[in-house]
């Protein structure tokens, strides 16, 4: 930045908390810049756009836009093309032939004569430009000098400096004296699936016809076409280490485990090997990794749960017992949470004397799965471990594979979820599952969308988990889950369902709690594929939201007007307005429902006043709308419409 | 900051565009610091305020709180005292005592009967900290120690380590192994007068008998009691230099003045001097020094415009020619604005190559008034010279003067006003001279008041100016000048009138212009001081401004709920709530109008439910008020209510 300035830039946007985290994108997004720019006094002004990604071997530079006058608001636009960081900077300078042209435009139009002295100094100005011009350049400002010399003419002056030809070579060749540049400012731009995809999660041990033999790999992929026809992009595993067996939780989180209970997988270890090791019970190393490679050849990738927990039986507990908290007698301390003692896992201790060796051998657990092609990490309660461990790793791991994806799955405070989005995971669960009522999902979709969170945060929304089962899916019936799987499917363009969902399981472990009565947790799981469900509902949303690129992004959605609170309503569409969706869902499991939306079709770019189709993608029928429509919505059939506008 | 952290502070306020520029206050305010603090564990965390004057020996320290834990939402707050510099940081820490406290006691409380080693965890804790502690901190200490050697009885020790001071010294004392500091950020505190004060704007010449015979500051001088008597704290002076000769505006801004025209103060200078000389028909410096004398004395301060425009007779322009604008020719150039030509002003070329020597003249300028006894300079267009000028100079004057105040006359676009205050401007005339329906007021005061502009830009609401007699005014009648002036005086702790304003003048030169006709600026206008006035109101409304502290802050307003739009409603109230105004004005200054009006007891501390007095400050009146209340404005008495609560 020069000392002395006349012109200011100032918020500029994307920036995320005043610089100090990059804001995100993902390959292809456009990164719209914004900005106030002015000097001090009315002379005309230009701005650029400069960006470079951390592999590009120079600058690329777009002139910025002046889009609102009166706020001084400039825009630029850029698209990323490759994974990895990109910093941008805006530098802004006086155009100062622009400046004298429009002066002597305006003393000519006034009906000025004596312009002499005007026209002496934009000869002054031409020649000085002219020194530095070559060839066509040079040819081109020749013309205009011609126009300037003492005795001319000041409209026959005009008419040649003010030519597009002249216009162009004096402002790309004039010195930018007084030029200001921002500061620099970081963008982190990560693979499209980290942005948009469809989650299913299962317990491979569940992969089974029987309950008192785990399901294996090799059984889970030839399953995996099941997943496949349900259109989901990735499947979510909770750990598949060994289990340990020191107090071991029995069948629904009982103190003690029965003979042949299987155990909770993230209690992680034991003599077969800790967190780089695969549970003897679903088979070898090997059979993990053709699971891998038989769902990548189906476009699936492998989602795998990385929690730091260990079972007092994890190898690290006898190789490291530095790495864990002590009593003062010298014991490991389990996990507490007073009056509740969790006796099987031994919490790690992230400050232990050997933090190298530590957090060095967790960078090699995570190694070692994208090693085996896990491309994508689902981290367990990652706020209860230091965030500089995750700042820290995560950046590791881009190093070489910039490519893989975490999800933050922690529930906690609002600024905790925010900061871990802030240092580096790509996704992060997210409020969705509790929010039911129309106020509360457009107030939470519009801090997602509208505020800085829309920068740096990518919710993944999830309907169910093997830990919460909602009192909305609880006591709705089979409509509570369409009209979740129709929110979740539309609103975000990342979004999940834990298996059992399709098939509307919903008895909970005891009333007010969100656990599931004979938690998979805890057991071996057999599912009846044949039992009524919503195959081909999913089927048919998870397909809608591949073929329409608007459901792909977060920022899009708009909530319109419904005069209905039981029924929302909210619009996605392409920025080029090639692809609009008008999505229309029913927030009531139990009765039908009657709204008027009203469309704004200025928004949409539709004119106003005229009529236009629109297709249900779900079920094909079309409808000829206008501003103001009726729709009706009963639980008993599809509680939503999914409404491409088909122009007339 | 140390590197690796688990504590993060963040979203800290007041902070204005990341810190680039120091947030504001008076003397007497509370600056409330909030920020969002938090760590990546359930361990219990301390924060504190730490802030420090530029003239200050040490730094001053007070504990937050945290006020919304679910938010981790912490404040503090202190008291700014002194003019000046003041910095702020926030430092946080792991309460690693309260931490181990909390977890004995939700142990001893779950019935758990084996406590000892969290007894020897805590006995080595309070070891660690007995080793630093001296005298009766020591004792205290000591006391805690014998209740957790081995053996002891783990109620006995909770008993004895949560005693109030055990625990005061122990988390006074532990080491703040973990503890983070924010940035620093600025604060710049200016005296009262900077936000609250009622300001007269007068043309010195005018105060005379005779329009062809100029006032003089000894006529003046005799009419400061008139000023006094209607409650006004400054007086604004338009120039009062030489007027120039050449190319003189006549009456009416004519391109000829007729001999006799007295000419514009804007166009300064000729053969008596400049921008530190005074029109000689206005009389000498020293009865200048008399007139600020007098008015210092019945607590009136001067504000004497600073308009850097130059005359072509300005002595400047002979002696020092190149800091001028010159023409090709060599000739110096006028102002212009095409078609428009300003053939009497020579605009100022601050990047002239004697930028020292101009910028050393202004700053001279400006410390000759300053030492003629002006405490406040209303600055003409600031926004045409460039911005760093402005910010090397008000820092310059306020080096030995720091209680002076700079008023930024710049209407011009948001961006550019907010830049100027942001720099270092006091206060800043605004756009509530044309912001006239109740949505329009209320969007630009929730704008002023509730986004960052609260934090450093200080509107001066002046109701009219010699440049600008709304439309409002011209077509109102005398209730639009109440209306005007009420709403003016209560939203704003700052407001001005322009003379005539009490007399109700609304001629304009032409329709759709908003001149006066036979403007001030050009000639001498003679008031019949006793023609009807709105005198008593005004004086009234400038006494309940001096009398009720809720006026005489900005940030405190708040819009409440009245069904009728012509019928804008707000309260104002101190922290305290020991002054709580709630202010009713109509906004049509033609019909009757009635309203119900909200009260929103809770924000201002009524039982719900419970009936209140509130006096109006204007008649004296006593209603007994509810939660809804009926309010009636008629424009042929006084448009508003001024009700001060009283409680029962």
């Amino acid at each position: 930045m020069t000392k002395e300035r006349h012109i200011f830039i100032e918020n500029v946007n994307p920036v995320v908390a005043c610089g100090r985290y990059p804001a995100k994108r993902t390959v292809g997004e456009e990164c719209l810049v914004e900005a106030t720019i002015f000097r001090d006094s009315a002379d005309i002004i230009r701005a650029e756009l400069c960006w470079q990604g951390d592999s590009d071997t120079h600058k690329q530079t777009i002139p910025m836009t002046l889009v609102n006058r009166g706020l001084d608001f400039w825009q630029g636009n850029f698209k990323v093309t490759d994974i990895g960081c990109f910093t941008f900077t805006i530098e802004a300078w006086t155009d100062i032939y622009a400046t004298w042209v429009r002066e002597l435009d305006r003393k000519v139009n006034a009906g000025r004569v004596d312009l002499a002295s005007e026209l002496a100094e934009g000869l002054m100005l031409i020649e000085k430009i002219h020194a530095g011009a070559k060839g066509n350049d040079r040819a081109i400002l020749d013309g205009a000098l011609a126009t300037l010399q003492p005795g001319s003419d000041a409209n026959t002056a005009l008419a040649m400096v003010s030519r597009h030809d002249v216009e162009q070579v004096a402002e790309k060749l004039q010195p930018r004296e007084d030029a200001v540049v921002s500061d620099e400012y970081r963008l982190y731009v990560e693979r499209k699936r980290a942005l948009f995809g469809s989650w299913y999660e299962l317990f491979p041990r569940s992969q089974t016809d029987a309950a008192d033999r785990s399901g294996t790999f090799k059984e889970a992929e030839k399953r995996l076409d099941y997943v496949r026809d349900l259109g989901f992009d990735v499947i979510y595993l909770p750990p598949i280490h060994p289990i340990g067996h020191t107090a071991r939780k029995g069948k629904n989180n009982s103190l003690v485990a029965e003979p042949g209970d299987v155990g909770s997988p993230w209690a992680i270890g034991n003599e077969n090997g800790g967190h780089d090791a695969i549970e003897p019970s679903l088979g070898t190393l090997n059979d993990f990794k053709s699971y891998v490679k038989t769902a990548n050849k189906m476009g699936i990738e492998i989602a795998l749960d990385f929690a730091i927990n260990c079972s007092p039986d994890h190898p690290w507990v006898k190789q490291h017992p530095d790495w864990f908290y002590h009593r003062p007698d010298g014991t490991i301390k389990y996990s507490e949470n007073p009056p509740k003692k969790y006796e099987d896992i031994y919490p790690i201790n992230f400050d232990t004397s050997d933090k190298e060796g530590l957090w060095e051998a967790l960078k090699n657990v995570l190694l070692h799965w994208v090693e085996c092609g896990v491309t994508i990490f689902r981290v367990d309660n990652p706020h209860t471990k230091p965030f500089v461990f995750w700042e820290w790793v995560i950046k590791e791991i881009h190093k070489k594979n910039p490519d893989v994806i975490f999800l933050a799955e922690a529930f906690s405070r609002p600024p905790i979820m925010k900061l871990l989005a802030k240092i580096g995971f790509s996704q992060s669960y997210s409020y969705f599952t509790w929010r039911n009522s129309k106020d509360e999902l457009q107030e939470y979709l519009t801090e997602l969308t509208q505020t800085d969170m829309a920068e740096y945060y990518r919710p993944n929304f999830f309907t169910n988990t093997q830990d919460i089962l909602t009192e909305y899916l609880q006591h709705g019936g089979p409509s509570a889950f369409k009209i979740r799987l129709l929110l979740a499917a539309t609103l975000s363009p990342t979004y999940g369902i834990y298996s059992g969902f399709e098939f509307f399981e919903n008895v909970a472990v005891a009333p007010g709690k969100e656990e599931y009565l004979n938690s998979e947790k805890y057991e071996i799981k057999v599912r009846d594929l044949t039992q009524p469900s919503m195959h081909d509902l999913i089927a048919r949303v998870n397909q809608i939201r591949r073929e329409n690129p608007a459901l792909q992004v977060l920022r899009n959605v708009q909530f319109f007007e419904s005069d209905n609170d039981q029924i929302i309503f909210y619009g996605k569409m392409t920025p080029d307005r090639s692809n609009i969706l008008l999505i229309a869902v029913s927030l009531d499991p139990f009765q039908a429902q009657a709204s008027t939306v009203r469309v704004p079709l200025d928004k949409l770019g539709i004119p106003w006043g005229s009529r236009y189709n629109v297709r249900d993608l779900l079920t094909g029928e079309v409808y000829n709308w206008g501003e103001h429509n009726y729709v009706y919505l009963n639980p008993m059939g599809t509680p939503a419409h999914i409404l491409k506008v088909e122009r007339l």
